[in-house]
C-alpha cells in the first residue's frame, strides 16, 4: 500500500496476519530509504515495525495510551498516525521530530527523549483512568536497557503494588544503547533462554500432582512445592515477584507469537508485562549484525552497501579529543578510573577501555547511580572521571549537590554535548548545566575554545585537588587546531585575553568564541576596538580580570550557549553587585527562557539570536549607551 | 561500662554476646536519657543497637568501611568511636551532626542525610580497593524503605552483575519513614514470614533426590526441578536473582543470630544481603508500638511517660495549613489529587488521606517517580499536588526539566521545608530550589509572606492553568495570622506592597518579610524612609512595579533564604540588564556559596547575617551611594 494514504491505524483492524506482513516489509523499505537521505534512529525503529503494527491493530489509540520510552523507536507510530509525508523533514528544522511530540499528534500522548520515564506516566495516567471511571489500555513500550534506570525501577515496584490495569511492553534487544549492563541484564538472559512461562506452567503443576503422598518431612516439602508453585524460576518469575503477570518471551517479529500473547494480556486483569524479544536493525543486513551498536543513531548512508556518507576531512570529534586526552593522562596517573553511564560509544571510550579494561566502567543507563559511585571513588583518594552528556546530567543532580559537591570530592565530570546538540531537539539540548552547577558550592566549571585547550582542561582536572570540576564541551568536531605534545596545566580561574580592544570587551567561552572574533573583524573596520576574552572559567570567574574591566568601566557583553537565567553573564552582573560597580554596562546574550525545539545548530543560533551579526548590532548598541554615561 | 570511656570499638573483640547485651542495654539507656533532652531520631537508632555492636565487633573500622544509608541512625556507631561525651550538643549549633560527618570521625567513611545513596558509594568504594589491591570489607547499611529509591536499585543491578565483594545489611524493621508501600515491600514480606533460606535449601534437595526417577514428561520436569534448585522462591530469591548471596532473615536483636550470619556473610565471596529484621524503638516501649511513626524525629520528651514536650500554644505547622487547604479546595475541584514520596506524616497529609483514601498516594522514597507520575496524571487532565520537601526536589530535578516544564503540564508542586531547616543540617537545607527552578521555561514560583496567604496560594495554583507552579513554604509553624473563610486567587506575578516608602525598597518574600519590617521600623526611628515589597512571585517577578521602582531609580534590597547565586535577587539583577536600568542600585542579601551546617535556624540566620540588624546596616550603606549618584 502507498503509506502517504494512511490517516489513522484503524484500517489494521481488518488485516490479516499476511497483510501485516506486507505491510511490514512496505515500511521497513520506507525507512531504509528514508533515512538514508535524513539519517535518524534506523536500527531501533526496524526492531520495532512488528510490535508496532501489532499494537495499533489490536488496542485503539488514542483512547489506548501507547508511550514510548525514550521515543525515538516511534517513527513506525508516525507512519501509521498519518505523518509519513513529513519524513522528509525528519529531525530537521521546524520538520517533523524524532521523539513523540504531543502537537503532531493526538497519539502522541506522552514525550519522550530522555530514558526510563515511561512506567511513571503510565502509572500517572492510570491513576487518572480510575478516578475519572474510565475504560482503556495503558501501553509502555521500554527497552531492555531503559529498564535499568532507577524511575523505572521505582514505577515498576508503585505499579506492581497498586496493581493498576497497566500493561508493560518490554523490548528486549539484549541492548539498549549499546551492549546491556547490569544484573537484571542477566536475569532477562535468563528468561530469554527459559521456554514459554504457561507452557512450563502446566508442565510443572502435572509434575507435582505425581509427587507421591507419603508422611513426614516429604510430605510437607511436596505441599510447599504446591503452594509456592508460582515462584518457581519460571521465566517471568522476577517480574511475577513484584506483582506483575508475566508473558513471553515473545517472538518480536512474528505476528502470530505477537497478537497471541498480547490477546493474553488485554485479558489479564493488573500489571501485566509483555516479554518481546526483537533485533535492532531487522531486515536491513548492514545493520543487523551490529553489535556495537554503530546503528543507533545514524546520519546518511549509501543504501546497498551501508557505507556512511560522511563530510570529509573533519577534525576529530569533541568526544574523541576529551577521551584521548584522558587515555593519555590514564597512563601515568593511576588513580583515574572512567565512568560512563551507558555511553562508551557516544563518548568515545572505546580506545580507553581497550587500554584500560579494568579502569573503565560502564553503570548502565544509571545517571544517579554513576555519580556516587564516582563520589564513593574519590573517598578512597581515586580520580574519577565520569563522562556524562550535558542533558543527562541533570539526572544526578541531587547527587551533585549531595554527594559530591556537599563532601567536596574530586570528581571530574565530562560534561559532554554541552549546548545546542541540534536534531535530537528539545529534549536533548544540553543549555542548562550552567545554571545547575554554578550555584553549587566547591564547584568549579570550565569550557575550552578548541581541542588543544581541551586536552589541557583534562589535565588541569586531574592536577586539581580540592573539590568536583567540571569539563564542558560540545557536540560535532573541533576546530582542527594543532595538539601540543605536552600536557599544561591552567591556573584555575584564569582567563585569556584572546584580543586586545579598548571599547568593548566580549566575555565567551567555548562555542562562541568564533562568532565573537568574526563581530569584532567587522566592528573593526567600522572603527569599533572590541577586546575578547575567553572567559574560559565559568566558575569561579578570573576576579583581577573583572576588577581591571570594571574599574575602566570598559562596557561588557557575556555571550554563553546556555541559559541565560542563572547562567555566566548573571555571574557577572553579580560580580558587579557585590563589589557595587554600579556604573558598568552589562549586557547578556545566551538562551532564552523557552525550550528549544530540532534543527541544525546554525539554524538554532539564528532563532535564538546567537549570530555574529547580533552581536555586532548589541554592540553598536552598547556603545552610545557608554558614551552618554561617559 | 562508662559509655564515655569507649575511644574506639576495638574493645568489643574481647566481648561475650552476654557483654554486649549488658552494653546494648547501658547503650539504650543513654540514648533514651541523652534524646530526651536535646531531641533527635530515636526510633531509629533503638532499633540498630546490637546490629551496630555486632558489626564493630565483627569488622575493624575504618579499615573496614561501614556506611550508613540516610545516616539518622549512627548515634551507635558515634558512641562506640570516642563520641559520647559530645551527645550534649547533638544537631545543635556547632555541636554533633545527627548524620555521619568525615570531619567528626575517621569512622565516618561516608556521609549521609538523603535517601539510596549508600550503595552506590559502597560500588565506587569496593572498585577503588581492588584497584588498589586493598582487602577489606565494605557494609553498607540501608533501610527496606530506602532500597525503593530508584538509584539503591541501580545500585544493586550493578553491584550484582559485577559480582563485587560488598555485604550489604538490609535494615528491615518493615516501615521506612512511616508505613512501607511498594512492591518490593510485599517481596520482603514474603521473605520475612519464610523459614531460614539455607535450612529450606537443604530440605528441598532432600526432597528432589527422592523424586521417583520415571521417564517421559515426569523426568524432564524433575530435571528441571533439580536443575533450577536455586531458583525456588526461597526466602533471598529476588536478591539470588540479582547476583547476591542472601542470609537471612536474621533476628537484629539477638546477637547469637546477628553473629552467626554475619560470620557466614564475611567468609562469602561476591556481592552479599544479610537482611536483618529489627524494630523500631527497640526497648523504649512508647517508641515500640508507635505505628505511625510518631517516634522518627523527636523533640524533648518526658522519660517515663514518652509525653513530648512541646511548645505551648504555637500556630499551626506550615505543613498542616497547606495540606488544610489542599482538603478543602479537594472538596470541590475534583480533578485534585496528592503525591508523597513517604512524607504523610512530615508533610501532614493524613487529614486528607482520611477524607480522600483514593486520591491520596505515596509512592515511597520515590521522588523521581513521584514527579513523572504528577506528570502523567496532568497529561489526562488532572491536578496533581506533589507534597514533596525543597531538598528532596533535586532528586527529581531532570523529571522537572524534561517530563513537566517541557511538556508544559499543570503540576503544582508543594515546596515543604524551604529555606533553612535548622538541626536536620546541611543535606537538608532547602537554599537551592529557587536556584534550580527559576531557570526551568514554563515554571512559576511563589512563596506566601504568612498562612492565610499560604492557603490563598493553594487556591491560585489550582485556578492556574499554564503549566507547573511551585508553591515553597518554609519548616516550622506559621505566624498565627487570622485566616479567611474565602479562598482568593492571587494575580500571578502581582507583588504586595506592604509598607511605603520614599528612600529604599526592599523586595523579600516568605520568612525573610518580617526581618524586613523590623529593620524598617528601626530606619523609620532613624528617619529613612523604607518601602517593603512582598516579593511572592519570585517568577514571574512584577515586571510592572519593577519598571516603576527603577524608573525612580528607587534603590533596591532583595533578601531572600535561598543561595544567592542564580537566586531571586539575580533575577531582579537580570531584569536591570534586561531593560537597561544602569544606573539602577541594587543589594543582594541571601545565603552564601557555601554549605550551612546545623543549628537552630536564628543562630543560622546570624552566622549568614540574615538579621533585622544586618538589614539597617545594609541599608545605611546603599543610602549615601545613591545619593553620591543623584
Amino acid at each position: 500500500m502507498d503509506l502517504n494514504t494512511i490517516k489513522d491505524p484503524s484500517f489494521l483492524k481488518e488485516y490479516s496476519n499476511e497483510d501485516l506482513e506486507k505491510l511490514a516489509a512496505s515500511v521497513r523499505n520506507f525507512l531504509i530509504e528514508k533515512l538514508s537521505v535524513t539519517g535518524g534512529h534506523l536500527g531501533a525503529n526496524l526492531g520495532v515495525v512488528e510490535l508496532t503494527l501489532a499494537l495499533h491493530k489490536l488496542y485503539d489509540s488514542p483512547k489506548d495510551k501507547i508511550l514510548f520510552d525514550v521515543g525515538h523507536q516511534s517513527y513506525i507510530h508516525k507512519i501509521l498516525t498519518g505523518r509519513t509525508d513529513q519524513f522528509d523533514t525528519l529531525r530537521q528544522y521546524q520538520g517533523l521530530c524524532g521523539f513523540p511530540k504531543r502537537c503532531e499528534s493526538e497519539h502522541d500522548v506522552w514525550e519522550t527523549g530522555h530514558s526510563s520515564t515511561s512506567l511513571s506516566a503510565a502509572m500517572g495516567m492510570a491513576i487518572a483512568r480510575d478516578l475519572k471511571g474510565e475504560d482503556h489500555s495503558i501501553l509502555p513500550i521500554i527497552g531492555d536497557g531503559a529498564l535499568t534506570g532507577g524511575m523505572a525501577l521505582e514505577a515498576l515496584n508503585h505499579i506492581g503494588d497498586e496493581k493498576k490495569n497497566v500493561t508493560v511492553i518490554l523490548n528486549d534487544n539484549e541492548m539498549s544503547i549499546a551492549q546491556n549492563v547490569g544484573a537484571l541484564h542477566n536475569v532477562l538472559g535468563r528468561m530469554r533462554s527459559a521456554r514459554k512461562y504457561h507452557w512450563v506452567k502446566d508442565e510443572m503443576e502435572w509434575v507435582l500432582k505425581r509427587i507421591p503422598a507419603v508422611g513426614g518431612k516429604l510430605a510437607n516439602a511436596a505441599e510447599r512445592l504446591k503452594d509456592s508453585m508460582k515462584y518457581f524460576m519460571l521465566p517471568g518469575m522476577f517480574f511475577e515477584e513484584l506483582g506483575f503477570t508475566y508473558y513471553g518471551p515473545v517472538d518480536g517479529h512474528s505476528f502470530e507469537d505477537l497478537m497471541e500473547n498480547l490477546q493474553y494480556a488485554k485479558k489479564t486483569e493488573g500489571p501485566v508485562i509483555v516479554h518481546v524479544m526483537t533485533q535492532k536493525g531487522k531486515g536491513y543486513h548492514p545493520a543487523e549484525n551490529d553489535q556495537k551498536d554503530k546503528w543507533h543513531g545514524v546520519g546518511p548512508y549509501k543504501i546497498e552497501s551501508g557505507e556512511k556518507i560522511k563530510p570529509t576531512d573533519a577534525p576529530p570529534a569533541w568526544s574523541e579529543v576529551i577521551s584521548e586526552a584522558l587515555r593519555k593522562k590514564a597512563r601515568t596517573d593511576h588513580r583515574i578510573a572512567a565512568i560512563t553511564p551507558a555511553m562508551i560509544l557516544g563518548s568515545k571510550l572505546e580506545k580507553f577501555g581497550e587500554e584500560f579494561p579494568d579502569r573503565l566502567f560502564d553503570v548502565g543507563i544509571a545517571e544517579q547511580h554513576a555519580t556516587t559511585v564516582s563520589a564513593g571513588l574519590a573517598t578512597q583518594g581515586m580520580k574519577p572521571f565520569l563522562s556524562i552528556y550535558s542533558t543527562f546530567m541533570q539526572r544526578g543532580y541531587d547527587q551533585l549537590v549531595h554527594d559530591v559537591c556537599r563532601q567536596n570530592l574530586n570528581v571530574t565530570f565530562g560534561i559532554d554535548r554541552a549546548g545546542l546538540v541540534g536534531a535530537d531537539g528539545e529534549t536533548h539540548q544540553g543549555v542548562f548545566d550552567i545554571a545547575f552547577l554554578r550555584h553549587l558550592p566547591n564547584m568549579t566549571i570550565m569550557m575550552p575554545k578548541d581541542e588543544n585547550e581541551g586536552q589541557h582542561m583534562v589535565n588541569t582536572a586531574f592536577e586539581y585537588n580540592d573539590g568536583p570540576i567540571a569539563l564542558r564541551y560540545p557536540r560535532g568536531n573541533g576546530l582542527g587546531v594543532e595538539m601540543d605534545e605536552q600536557l599544561k596545566t591552567l591556573p584555575i580561574g584564569s582567563w585569556e585575553v584572546l584580543q586586545e580592544g579598548a571599547d568593548v570587551a566580549i566575555l565567551t567561552f567555548g562555542t562562541t568564541i568564533p562568532m565573537a572574533l568574526k563581530a569584532s573583524e567587522v566592528l573593526k573596520k567600522q572603527g569599533v576596538s572590541v577586546k575578547v576574552v575567553n572567559a574560559r572559567f565559568i566558575k569561579p570567574m578570573d576576579e583581577a580580570m573583572l576588577h581591571d574591566l570594571m574599574k575602566q568601566s570598559m562596557p561588557l557583553l557575556t555571550i554563553e550557549e546556555a541559559v541565560l537565567k542563572g547562567g555566566f553573564g548573571s555571574g557577572v552582573l553579580e560580580f558587579a553587585e557585590e563589589n557595587q560597580y554600579y556604573n558598568q554596562v552589562i549586557h547578556r546574550m545566551g538562551v532564552p527562557d523557552r525550550f528549544i525545539e530540532h534543527g541544525s545548530v546554525k539554524e538554532l543560533y539564528k532563532e535564538i539570536g546567537l549570530t555574529s551579526d547580533n552581536i555586532v548590532s548589541k554592540i553598536k548598541k552598547i556603545l552610545p549607551e557608554q558614551q552618554q554615561r561617559a
